[in-house]
Order: structure tokens, then sequence, then C-alpha cells
């Protein structure tokens, strides 16, 4: 019963009763729109805002956003340049919450070289500054409004006149002590559960997981408070971070994201809201903004 | 600065400056509400309705929703009791989805005994056979009220008179074919990822993992379509899964659980919905339901 493997949540080779509840109109699935796709709907990762995260099981790729914190992701760039993530570690992995990386020496840290030591918190942007936002169709709780924003999920006040991203599953922000401005990009986490949107606002999100989230999101959670590791032996060391830019083109990630304001993402939203055909009872009718999929391809498979 | 590991989203040894933005006022934190908690702020788990299933690496402690899905509850007792998951294996892991457990042999399935080979779907119940909720004071998106009954997270619809369990973090469900009523309980997954309750309604959900998801959560990802394993050494074996009933006192987890129409809990999820404190610079004045806390502990530390 091979096909069984072909539906969502199926089981293994149970007895398929005919006489089941009556079927949804099928609706094009998301792996249709994909397929429907043409090439303006996608767009290439920028080399300048890409990052690799070389562990030892794999490359992580990370897509910074710009836009919505401007100064920390030119300082991890300088960070990066400078290679001061190189030989540093996975230090902290907490269920349902986040998988953390940075410098495991607490006692002798290594130097920020010439990235700056801390920088004032970019929580939200001006309204004004987000300048691709789609939004989605239904509320929300946290926000006014919320949608994506050049591949993002983010979230805006019109009132406040203020945008910023959203903590959804694979989105990466900047570890912070107490002080607003206390952070710098040299402690990052990833979401690894579901989306603390509760933090929205306080934190600086720098980008999003696009390729290689289970490498961060297997990693054993650590048996001390708030899941960092107790002992060296349990992190997961980093070979190396690079900006996609200063890897030779051979050796890049050639992924594509679909592009948030195209038809194509609002018919992949669309697909998730709503679905149809067989094993579905109940659409439903609504969309989280985290459960909205933001399709990422190989461009050499496209 | 030991410290520094207490806070919730911490760095690490990083300059803290003194002149952030003005601190919101402090407010009881999770922590400091279980600690506050009193004996009849807690319940322990039924072992008739507790499920143990032992992975290699430890024990997973599921509790059964019987007041939500009876027939398969019962149905997964009598499969429990007839040792029907002793030597199966966990044979599927799909990020920010579900991992799921069952019979890897599609070819010769094993037996299900006296067990039944398929029910009727138990999606929603009545409304009033849901009497122990207890509503969370937000709107959502998927349902018209959403609380907690009996220490899971659920949804009701007063107009259609229906309540069912959501698909949130760590719920457990019965994997079906296309067939509404194709699912037996023999092939269960847990949501490991944003919860996808877009699936709330379409399937039968059974229950809550209480301790353990670390266990399932961070299963290598399958290589497959939808993460189903490629080759047998890929999948996790179970070593058996039995009901707490059936284990001897001295071998039991000794769990508890808050009981979730409790002040305590009413003040567990204010402390998530409107974090107070140092570290928070904006409240979020709202909860997701499946970002509400149900506490568990151990009964020996207590």
């Amino acid at each position: 019963m091979a096909p069984v493997r072909l539906f969502t949540l199926c089981a293994l080779a149970l007895t398929v009763t005919t006489a089941h509840a009556a079927e949804l109109a099928p609706k094009p699935t998301l792996a249709d729109v994909i397929k429907a796709s043409t090439a303006a709907d996608w767009r290439p990762l920028d080399p300048a805002n890409t990052v690799y995260l070389e562990l030892p099981a794999g490359r992580v790729v990370i897509e910074l956003a710009p836009v919505f914190a401007p100064r920390h992701v030119a300082n991890i760039r300088t960070l990066v340049r400078e290679k001061y993530f190189d030989g540093l570690a996975v230090i902290r992995s907490q269920d349902n919450w986040v998988v953390q990386w940075g410098d495991p020496d607490e006692t002798t840290p290594k130097s920020f070289g010439t990235a700056l030591a801390s920088l004032p918190g970019e929580f939200t942007i001006p309204l004004a500054a987000d300048r691709h936002f789609t939004r989605l169709p239904d509320r929300d709780g946290y926000a006014p409004q919320v949608g994506h924003s050049d591949g993002m999920p983010s979230a805006r006040d019109p009132k406040a006149k203020q945008a910023w991203l959203a903590h959804c599953y694979g989105m990466v922000g900047v570890g912070r002590d107490n002080g607003a401005d206390s952070g710098n990009g040299s402690a990052l986490y990833v979401v690894i559960g579901h989306g603390p949107r509760h933090l929205d606002r306080n934190i600086t999100v720098v980008g999003r997981v696009v390729a290689g989230m289970p490498l961060l999101s297997t990693v054993p959670r650590g048996p001390g408070a708030m899941g960092f590791f107790d002992k060296a032996g349990q992190q997961v060391p980093i070979a190396s971070v690079r900006l996609a830019d200063d890897v030779a083109p051979a050796e890049r990630s050639e992924l594509e994201v679909m592009r948030t304001d195209s038809v194509a993402f609002q018919k992949a939203v669309e697909a998730q809201r709503n679905r149809g055909g067989p094993w579905t009872k109940v659409a439903a009718g609504y969309i989280d903004l985290c459960n909205a999929p933001i399709p990422v391809r190989d461009s050499k498979q496209k």
C-alpha cells in the first residue's frame, strides 16, 4: 500500500474504508502551486545577506534581514568576515523553544574584533521602511496586521507606525541580557518550537533559516537550566560561518525563495489555509502567520 | 557572569549597559507561580490513562484523553495490553511537523490482536461532554473559543455544539488514511513544531506527551517523503509500550500536572501572557492557545 505514504498524516497498512464522510472539493495543494509557479515567482538569495553556518552534520543557510535590523546585520557580517564564529559552538538546546550558538567560554570570551560589543536593540522599524509587506487575510492575536516582508513573517501596528519580524519557527534572533542594547549578534538563536510570538518586539530578529533546520532542531536538548549544555562534549562545534559572498560560487547553496509578494505565494498560503481533497474533512478557513509556508527550492532542481 | 544564564534568551558574557529602556513592573514569573502553588493546584496522572513509551534513550509519558476519544483510547489500551507496540519503531520524523510511530513492516503487518482494525473518527465531541473547560481570555483564529480541558489544549464551537482537542506541540494524534474511519490508534504521531491547528477536527487526538518530548522531537529527520525513514537502521526501536497501571508502582513516573481549572493555572497563563520584570520591554497582552504553559512536576520533588 505504498500510496498511503502520500497522505499528510497517513497511517500504515490500514484498511481503507470507502464509505467515509463526504469529500471536500479538490483544491490545489502546496505541491501543485509550486509545480505551476513560474520563474518570476522566485528570487535567488542575495549572497551578501546569506550566511552559511557549517556544522559537523552539514550546512545551515540563513537569510539575513537588513531592512529590519540594519545595524545588527552589519555587525554580524563583520563578525562573520573576521571569522568570529569559527571554532565556537551550539551551546544551548531547549525543547519547544530555541537552539542557540555563540561563545562557550564565559571566562575568557573571544574578542569581537572590529565588531561592536553592543548595539541599540532593533526591535521594530518605522512602518514606512517595510516596503514589501503582503498582508495575510486573517486577523492575528499578537499584532494588528501580519503577513510577509521579503520572505520573512512580519507584523505591523499602523497606529504606532511600527513593523517587526515575528518569532516563527526557523526565525533567527539576537540573544541579549536585560538591557535592550546589550546584544550584538555574537549570540544567536533559532526558534525550534511553537512560535513564541510574545517575544516579538523584545528581541532583534535578524533573519530566517531557509535550509538545514533539522541540523539545529534535532540537537539533543541540553540538561542544564534553559537547555544550556553542562559539559563541553555536549556542544556541537561550529566549523565555520561564512557569507555566501565569500564562498566560491561552486560551493554555494543555490537556493531560491518564493516571492512573498507574488500571486503564487497567495495561492501557497491558500493551499494551507483551506485544504481540499479527499483527506481533509474540515477546511480551517484561517491561517496562523507561523503556519504559512514559505517555499524554498534548489535552483538546480527547478 | 553566571546570572546571565538565568534570563530567558540571554547572551553570554556581554557588557550589561545600565542605561537601558524603562523597565516593566515586576510580575510573577511562571517559576514564581509554581513555587506559590499548593497541593490542591495539582493532580496525579491516572495510571489507567497513562502510557509509557519506552525508547532506547528513555521513557516518554503520554496522558490519554478518554473524554475526547473514548473509542480510540479504549482501542489503544487494548493494543498496549496485548503488547502490539513492543518491537515496533519510530518510523517517521518530519521537521516542524510530526514524529510518528507504528509498524514499520508494510508488507506483513503485525496483527492487531483483539483490537479493532478501524474505528469511526472521533474528531469532535458534543460540547456537553467537555465538562472541565476553562476558557482562555483571548480570541483565537481557528475556533470560537479555546482553553483547556483536563490538562489538554481544547477548542469549542458553541453554535455547532462541538468541542475538540487542539493540535499544539506535544499533542498525540491518530494517523489515518483518507477515510475518516480508517485509523485505529496503531499509528500515532506527536506534534514537534508550530501547532498545525488546521488539522483540528480532521484527526482523532488522543492525548498529550507530559514528559520525554525531547526523546521524540530530536529524532533525526527522515530522508524520505514526509520524513519517513528509508532504511530500517534509521528507525528508533520501541522497547515496549505499557499502561502505568501495568507497571510496578516503584517503576512508575510519579508526575503531577497543574489543574487547568485552578487559579494557579490562570496565573501561570498570565505569567506568559503579560511578562513583567527587567528583561521584557513589551508585554504581549495576548496568549496563543499553544503558547500557554501546562506545568508538570515530579511529585517526588515537589
